[in-house]
């Protein structure tokens, strides 16, 4: 299943897509059909379905055929476009991308031996084909990460590894955009990750019953169609269930909570001389069973 | 002005303090003689307050005698219990603290020539009084930070540093609980500053027309009695227009955005031997005209 939040008639809604992925099926009308109030937003939906009748919810998605909105006619939004809290990110999580990032000032090439994690301003989140800002006036290095996202489905605290594919909801696609210049000079990646519309998510949730566990799914990021990053999820060096386990040691995680789980080697402060983006550069971060979130750069 | 946030019959509402500070008027009651419609928590106030008919305001507060509930009957949250997005925290912003931290592993102790910002995750905000978790199966270098906090008024970007008074809505205290460990193990400092409780702020903002321009307040901790922080917050090494310009270039600010503007010298890990928490410590954040934050460690 794959979930979305989109506008239709300058109104936000959230929705499920059909099964030849053409058309939206409204979650209001699945609700009303479950008898069940509709959830007011994505976060508000993850923390319901914990609690859905699935089958039936199935059953209405596979009959609901003339109750459906074109995709054509609506505008995708990021699926959560303002997360509770800043979306929470790994660094340095593929080895060959630890090793190529020694371009970059301040930041050393060493394969990490705890994970790196910090968070990203997502205020809101951009959705597919939003303009990502160039931030010119003060942007140098503006660089691309494709990476998989996993959404958190329940509040949870010191998870084990053994049970951490329980409090995944499912999975999507981000872009976490970095002005290398910025987040080296800082000291701290922070504000360098958190520029506004720095942190594209989407097209869609998808419900982690239709990926296998762990995800061992194609990451590609191609800029103007040029393919940049090709790695594999199964690449990680901190993998799913060693990132949900260590995170929520000491911190609880909320259903809704967003994790970005590190970029595949070939960004362009990897290349020599490096590859940054421009104006007019589209991006396109590709992960093999969620699909392809695409940007424009303002 | 003093605002704060409180649990009355186990019900949060927002208030302001009487002129003795004996006592809380409740928000609804002042936004009831304005004719307006009261605000559901203080980042709604803080929203709604740039168009308040403040002499009005003033003269309601003033006049209120048989309105107010006594301090000793609430219990005083967190003036933000659940901020929009996470804390933003400036590190090594006082000259001295950033000398004593060398004994950190990974930080070194150069003065920065740029602000370097990490986040907070304060989902929620613990307050006044509030135990603070010590963490005690993966934390053995726990340490407190009191700092004063900016609440800004209102959206923003790109502010000038000249305009940057016109953006803060007020302040308070925080103190911002470090693990020392975990905060240099993972490279990154947003875990081992976001682990659940390690983000106490309160008891009351104050309103900015209550603090001469820049603020020139004692800040101070004592943990048991004994003084462990001394310090003025006219030693920032980026004050708080530096800051505020410096942060909003690329990242708009909105109205109830926190920003912890760094600790003074004399943390737990700069003393030799170091001097971390345990449980049942009691510390006491002081800051010079917005009064005492004290927490116990459990």
């Amino acid at each position: 299943m794959y979930f979305l939040t989109y506008s239709y008639n300058n109104k936000e809604y959230i929705g499920v897509l059909n099964r030849d992925k053409t058309a939206v099926i409204p979650a209001e009308m699945i609700f009303e059909k479950l008898k069940q109030t509709a959830p007011s937003d994505m976060i508000n939906f993850i923390e319901l379905s914990e609690d859905l009748d699935t089958v039936m919810f199935s059953e209405i998605i596979n009959s609901s055929n003339n109750e459906t909105i074109s995709l054509n006619d609506v505008k995708i939004l990021a699926p959560i476009p303002y997360p509770k809290r800043n979306v929470i990110c790994l660094g340095k999580n593929y080895a060959e991308h630890a090793k190529e990032i020694k371009a970059i000032k301040n930041i050393n090439s060493d394969i990490p031996d705890k994970p790196i994690y910090f968070s990203k301003i997502a205020y809101p989140a951009i959705g597919q084909g939003e303009y990502i800002n160039s931030h010119k006036e003060i942007v140098k290095e503006l660089d691309y990460e494709a990476e998989l996202a996993i959404i958190i489905s329940k509040n949870c605290k010191a998870v084990n590894k053994e049970d951490a594919e329980n409090y995944i909801f499912g999975y999507t696609i981000a872009n976490d955009i970095s002005a290398r210049d910025i987040q080296s000079e800082h000291i701290q990646w922070h504000k360098g990750k958190s520029l506004d519309t720095f942190c594209s998510l989407g097209p869609y949730i998808v419900h982690k019953s239709g990926i296998a566990f762990p995800p061992q799914l194609e990451i590609k990021c191609y800029v103007n169609d040029e393919l940049r990053q090709d790695g594999n999820t199964n690449q990680l060096i901190f993998d799913i269930p060693t990132i949900i386990s260590d995170l929520s040691k000491g911190i609880t995680l909320f259903a809704g909570d967003i994790i970005l789980t590190g970029t595949p080697a070939g960004v362009g402060a990897g290349f020599v001389p490096p590859k940054y983006l421009k104006s007019g550069d589209i991006v396109s971060c590709y992960i093999e069973s969620i699909g392809e979130l695409t940007n424009v750069i303002k």
